[in-house]
């Protein structure tokens, strides 16, 4: 509780940065988190255990649960610069988007491949609680696949962006070849 | 945890209100309710469970626990209009902190003297967990007594208003005569 309202803190103290900045951030991490973003993901989440989902429902689930914060985290960084054009905010966007979904392949397949200590929790974990994952609807070589051309996609969005873009390159690189 | 952000997204979005002051507001509300308001006042709460704790240390968990929001919801009312003085701005906090302390000591009254039905709740469920009151450190008759002189000191901090600060002198009355 302390940590989530100390975001909203940080920014509304950033001094550095217009008020009228602040105040867009701000709106941009309150919805990202709020009941419109992580908090509706979590009780779709909460609501899936045990039941037979879709593809289409477990993409829509982890866009708010954890989707929405990475894009918040993205545009938030662009949009503090003040400079950034709505054509580069489009890019990051779908940058964004991609890495999110990445992330969120790679998690599942990890809970199938990794061992319990090289993933800091219970290998297994997701599929004995009968959590829907990528995995278990596309099976692991889809999975896979799917983590790649993410991969791809996100790299593809930041065509029109210079060498100061690769930290998000590597960041991209680095979701789907993390081993926990 | 929805709510809590909706709080900050409802005041993000008060176009009727400027830019500049919906940061501060922002920033009233995010103290109040952070680490260093309303959370703080939770953790100091439930480390006092079965401690011995005297009425300084009481008053001032209460000052965070509860008595912030109190006092950021009248002092957010009052800036929203953005004509409120610093001479206006101080009185209606001497007033806040008045009636923050009366709600919290109505309440430990209520405790002991209410019937589990019209409580709402236990009666006496905060003395039989061990948590210290303003009953169990002042005695009852002090307790009601405290409240009533916070009455008072609440109703001369609002002295310097007419009859448009009404609302918060019945608001002070309501809290000390609620049986509820």
């Amino acid at each position: 509780d302390a940590l989530q309202t100390l975001a909203f803190e940080c920014i509304s103290r950033a001094i550095n940065i217009s008020a009228s900045t602040r105040l867009t951030l701000l709106e941009q991490l309150i919805e990202a988190s709020g009941h419109r973003g992580m908090v509706m993901g979590q009780a779709i989440d909460l609501a899936s255990v045990g039941q037979q989902v879709d593809l289409d429902h477990l993409q829509k689930m982890h866009r708010f649960k954890t989707g929405a914060l990475i894009k918040a985290a993205v545009l938030m960084g662009a949009r503090a610069t003040e400079q950034v054009s709505p054509e580069q905010l489009a890019s990051l966007s779908r940058y964004a988007d991609a890495i999110g979904l990445a992330f969120q392949v790679q998690d599942d397949i990890l809970d199938v491949i990794a061992d319990t200590q090289t993933l800091g929790k219970t290998q297994g974990a997701d599929q004995a609680r009968g959590k829907p994952t990528y995995v278990s609807l596309l099976g692991l070589q889809s999975a896979q696949a799917k983590a790649q051309a993410l991969h791809q996609e996100a790299l593809a969005a930041l065509e029109g962006f210079d060498a100061r873009a690769d930290a998000l390159r590597q960041l991209s690189a680095y979701i789907i070849g993390r081993s926990h």
